[in-house]
């Protein structure tokens, strides 16, 4: 051993040639794709001796033997999504892997002869089977109504067989092979064009799918189809799928190596959202994983620069306080990283991403891991005790494969236990699961959301509502401008809510500074959404003397090339507590328009700004809020109720206040969003309930500069200005507000006087 | 001490002997109410020693610091609740108590100056001034809007004087005594008799206050007045305060005793409900807690054979799994036994109710104790491990103070950490804050809503709305007969909505039997709600075969002399899943009546059963529940959601749905409640998200017996029969049902057969 350490040199390349030969045999032996033979011995020396690990190998013993007791069941395709038969094909996939894990490490012979037995029954069942009954998806599969599942099958059921594959004899093995996989991979790639030649979570899937089997089954020609796509589709440019997506680009590259190219920005950032980034990670992971431990030449985590395990911190980053993901773009609210699909990216970013111990305080939380090396590595690191606080900061992250479409910016300020986090977004379309949101925002005070992303209109695996799949509301309220927290103009989506154009286009960055911990700046540009129309977008999360916690200070320019009508909404929960100006509610509730999302609001009342401010207060989750917005005589507000053209009653019935401008060309819209008190219903003490905020100012702009002055009761004055125009740091700026000069270096300048 | 353990007789008399020479001392020193010199020294015995005790005095320390460091501020009074001249005198109050019983316990003299400092200060206001500016209570107080809050402060005020009597010179003494307690006293007596002089929470303040104030002060004249109230008081008959609650009755007792004697029933029930009986057990409990000490002679803790120990059991029970008090009549959902009233009465109630060990698990809990003698012995009970779980059982409370006016049920089963309660009301009219909701029922899984009561319409203390008081829709809405799960029989609420005639009746148990714990059941009649109609509710809580949990059974018999309108609302909380009846939605949306709370309502549906049985499914906190009803063609179901004519925002968007039956004299509402599945965002796994019955059957009615079928998706019918005009334990049956005989000893039969 000393000598190693003393010659660090020699022990690398000892370990490297030892690595090199080991590897070629472990590629030629089983398991080898989340499991090794080498692997499976190290983990059963530590057996009984890490308690995360031997709590997850318990756990899945449970819910294992408890199928095995219930029997082998294989029925034939009928349902949707939450319905039996799918429930049940999704069920046997997930036994199944588990089952083969613990035939592994534990050794017992009933696991191997169950995934056997199911195994074999699935190869009967295979050859028998027509396309899936449901007819809605774009891309159906056999054994679900869309192929996607059939490759989510795959991608366990290969883990699986590889686990069973020396237990299986050779002549069954050729049975299960010829009659299943073969034709099951051919099926859900040849046989499926439009799903497996694309890039898209859908499509990862059905690459991994292929991909896992391939390695399993040693063949090159599936293997490289998985790695690198079809090289014939015959897919007509400009086909759509079920959701509106276009399928393929003109010289559009897929396959595996593709999707993990173009989806993810050089930051991580997967550009679908982090909800199906989620989804997408459990194969982007294990099958990286499956091409070292079977093909390490590849150096599959180097790619792009280590772009997976960067975009396993990208989707830790993008939750709140409670570790769930942040609902951008389609997302379905509650969706955490306790998933199952996140255990195995931790776990495999640790063991593969150098061991980064604020990884462990994460897995820690998820109380469960993965049964391979990965989660035994994590395991016995938290049993070291090597946990470390994994920390979020402010964080900018870019979307496009390049970089360069814009992107998604988190600030953070926590003080002591509370944190509010602004998401602000402006990026780019985001595939077939984007929404119309040009510099729309979220706000959250830890995890209560203060200002809110509706997120979809879909109860995932929930048969009863459209077959779990998405609602027909998904289209006409989730993705539309009007359901997101940011301008709509003519009550028109953003590209007139039509995919292929907004497809072209992103927002771009104008600055994102967070140097300043008290002032934190997200600024952008949005000049497409609407031809012929700026807007600009500037939020600061502002640590400013004389309030309980940090404002959020939100100034949105517009500046188009006629008259428009401009509605900014502001989704809150909870129950409104005082609003300032005059307004009236109809005796009967009507729809607040005819399309664009704008048919599922009620106008529960209509009100003029009448105050140089409109303040509006509410109270949700125990806390305080209230919005002061700077505003003129003319201004609508409009409390809006969702629910309207909604037979089904499929939205929830949230609430919002939009702030209207009619007829105009060029406008700022400035709003202060502070968090204050509190109130409990078992103290009964309503603590700080009122806005600490006696006035907003716009006390500034022209063309190249934009300032803003929030009074606080204490006569405190904070002043914000920005350079709107020129956002270099080494600047030097000198502007003259009300009689007074300031002059300052870079984009932006902030002060606090009494 | 071997000699006291053979000769407990003997031990009992010379301990008797000690205790009634002892106790005279304590009488004639100080302090005396919560705290005695004798009990003083055994607490400081025990300092450093006892964690629960330790820890609550170090919190208390940290808040009474923090106050003195801010120094003395003593306003003149302008606020409504919630404002700050009102939440200023409130915390004086509370501070000045803390800070006397830190001065007994911890010896530093700067409690006992800060007490004082206050008291003179108080002193020296409370001569100038004035009623009260806010001119809203029947009642108005000089330091709060209404005597209520005056009175609050001088029953922690005396504490505070109490604790510092002897610091205080007798110079100082008499000014306070002179200026201060004895017109304060005065006041809320004499100069408020329709204030003192009441049966209600408000008075019991009064009286304790009062009471409190002469036992530190020895005014024996003040002290008849606080037990036995006004000997006259020049009251009108039939006066109402500002809740529309009637004033006095003719013949009326009034003072502590006709407080205590008058709404608690013999089981404890305080006829207001829980959160106000929570509200009143403070000064109940204190008081007799500070009567004990000084006056044990009157053994009040054996008053009415022991009801106030007996009630502070019956508060515990009435709450849910969490803690929170159910909110019948005026209650604000979420106040809870962790409130600093229920931590005394948790305390005091262990003290001199037999040290009852499960109380320990409750103070464990709360994570606190009362810093007196009661504090110290819970505190030492759970240091010294005695601790037992406080279990809820079923339990039927009877109302009226001859326990003979109706009551509440609560209907328990808990299968392994999942319980699902019934919380049925047939009780009286429930003083000023009643409401209208003969047979009403709310239902819960653990601490989830499933079928809310919706409480009141009031933000206590939140100066913002309506001055944290009552608001008008908890008149137009919250005490509405249509705001409950019972019938509405002509869109008019019980007794028209009438106070005065609500308050002669209550509702009848019929039967309460839960000696099976797998069919528990609890039915009631209510004969005046509507001259002319008999009503008649059984509810079951019914576990058998085939469902992965209890079913609650809800038969509801109605029979006119006349041809009425029947409203059934049932209100859910969630989304709605399913309905397996057409219905249209509105495309505007028009209120469903025009008073008696039916102008809240907002028709979203209106819909047509035409099924035999109608199903309507939602989801709310990860569990499907479906209520299964059989109806007949004829009957409409109306889908509503509250917040139609609220103007102000005060009212939550909460839905429900109404069965109605239009034109009919005698009719029976059946309907089965089934709490079914859970769904998880995270795992999306919709497990067991469908119903399990398929047929609800009216299977048998008569004079004499209703009978009830159920029948599961796997061919099992559940059969339940009631005996509907003799509920005898011992008489019996036999009936003929579709050919088949049933005989049965006892009320009710039930089985289930495949």
């Amino acid at each position: 051993m000393m000598i190693f350490k003393k010659n660090n040199w020699f022990k690398v390349a000892v370990l490297g040639l030892l690595l090199i030969v080991f590897q070629n045999a472990i590629a030629q032996g089983h398991p080898r794709l989340v499991l090794t033979p080498k692997g499976v011995k190290e983990i059963k020396v530590q057996l009984g001796k890490v308690p995360l690990f031997d709590a997850s190998i318990a756990e899945v013993k449970k819910d294992v033997d408890v199928e095995i007791e219930l029997g082998i069941v294989v029925p034939i395709p009928k349902d949707f999504s939450g319905g039996y038969t799918h429930e049940r094909h999704k069920k046997n996939w997930l036994i199944m892997q588990k089952a083969g894990v613990l035939y592994q490490i534990l050794g017992d012979k009933k696991y191997a002869i169950y995934v056997k037995d199911m195994l074999m029954a699935y190869a009967k069942l295979y050859p028998t089977l027509p396309l899936h009954p449901q007819e809605r998806s774009y891309a159906r599969g056999k054994l679900f109504w869309q192929a996607l599942n059939d490759a989510n099958w795959l991608v366990y059921a290969s883990q699986a067989y590889d686990c069973v594959y020396n237990f299986i004899g050779a002549k069954d093995r050729a049975i299960i092979e010829k009659d299943l996989f073969k034709p099951y991979a051919d099926f859900i790639s040849i046989g499926s064009p439009q799903y497996f030649n694309r890039v898209h979570n859908h499509s990862t899937w059905g690459n991994v799918a292929v991909g896992m089997i391939a390695l399993v089954m040693d063949d090159a020609e599936l293997l490289d189809r998985a790695m690198n796509g079809l090289k014939e589709d015959n897919l007509p440019p400009g086909m759509r799928d079920s959701d509106g997506g276009l399928i393929k680009k003109e010289g559009q590259k897929t396959g595996f190596l593709a999707n993990v190219e173009e989806p993810f920005s050089p930051d991580g950032y997967y550009n679908e959202g982090p909800y199906y980034q989620r989804y997408a990670m459990y194969p982007f992971m294990v099958f990286a994983e499956a091409l070292q431990n079977t093909k390490p030449e590849l150096k599959i985590f180097d790619f792009k620069k280590g772009i997976l395990i960067k975009s396993a911190y990208a989707l830790l980053n993008l939750t709140n306080s409670e570790g769930e993901f942040f609902p951008l773009n389609d997302g379905q609210k509650g969706m955490s990283y306790y998933s199952r699909e996140l255990v195995s990216v931790v776990d495999i970013a640790y063991l593969y991403g150098g061991k980064d111990a604020s990884l462990l305080s994460i897995a820690e939380k998820q109380g469960r891991v993965q049964l391979d090396n990965s989660g035994m590595a994590v395991a016995l690191g938290v049993k070291n005790k090597l946990t470390k606080p994994f920390i979020k900061k402010s964080i900018d992250l870019s979307d496009g494969s390049d970089g360069e479409q814009g992107g998604v910016a988190i600030l953070r300020n926590k003080i002591s236990d509370n944190e509010l986090t602004l998401v602000m977004k402006y990026a780019a379309q985001g595939s077939s699961h984007g929404h119309f949101d040009k510099l729309s925002f979220s706000y959250y005070q830890n995890s209560d959301e203060v200002l809110q992303d509706y997120g979809l209109a879909r109860f995932v695996n929930i048969e009863q509502k459209g077959g779990g799949n998405y609602l027909k509301e998904n289209s006409t309220w989730a993705k539309q401008t009007i359901a997101h927290n940011t301008i709509i103009q003519n009550e028109t989506s953003h590209f007139n809510g039509d995919f292929v154009i907004g497809d072209k286009f992103s927002s771009k960055k104008y600055l994102y500074d967070v140097s300043n911990p008290k002032v934190q700046i997200i600024s952008a540009t949005e000049d497409n959404a609407y031809p012929g129309t700026k807007m600009h977008r500037t939020m600061v999360l502002l640590e400013t003397e004389g309030y309980e916690k940090p404002l959020l200070l939100d100034i949105f320019q517009v500046d188009a090339k006629i008259a428009n009508q401009y509605d900014l909404p502001f989704y809150y929960l909870g129950q409104m507590m005082s609003a300032n100006f005059k307004y009236e509610m109809p005796k009967t509730l009507e729809p607040l328009g005819k399309s664009f999302g704008y048919q599922h609001l009620w106008k529960e009342g209509i009100g003029k700004a009448t105050d140089e401010n409109t303040k509006f207060s509410w109270l949700y989750g125990g806390s305080f809020y209230t919005m002061t917005w700077a505003t003129s005589p003319d201004d609508e507000l409009l409390l809006v109720r969702l629910g309207a053209n909604d037979p089904n009653f499929n939205l929830r019935r949230d609430a919002g206040i939009i702030i209207r401008r009619k007829n105009t060309q060029k406008t700022t819209f400035v709003n202060v969003i502070e968090a204050h008190g509190s109130y409990s219903p078992v103290t009964e003490n309503a603590i700080n309930a009122f806005s600490s905020i006696t006035n907003v100012e716009l006390v500034y702009e022209d063309e190249n500069y934009v300032g803003v002055s929030i009074k606080n009761k204490n006569e405190t004055v904070s002043l914000f200005i920005l350079a709107t125009t020129n956002s270099s740091a080494t600047q030097k700026h000198k502007l003259e507000i009300k009689e007074k000069t300031y002059t300052w270096v870079g984009a932006h300048y902030s002060s606090t006087i009494k």
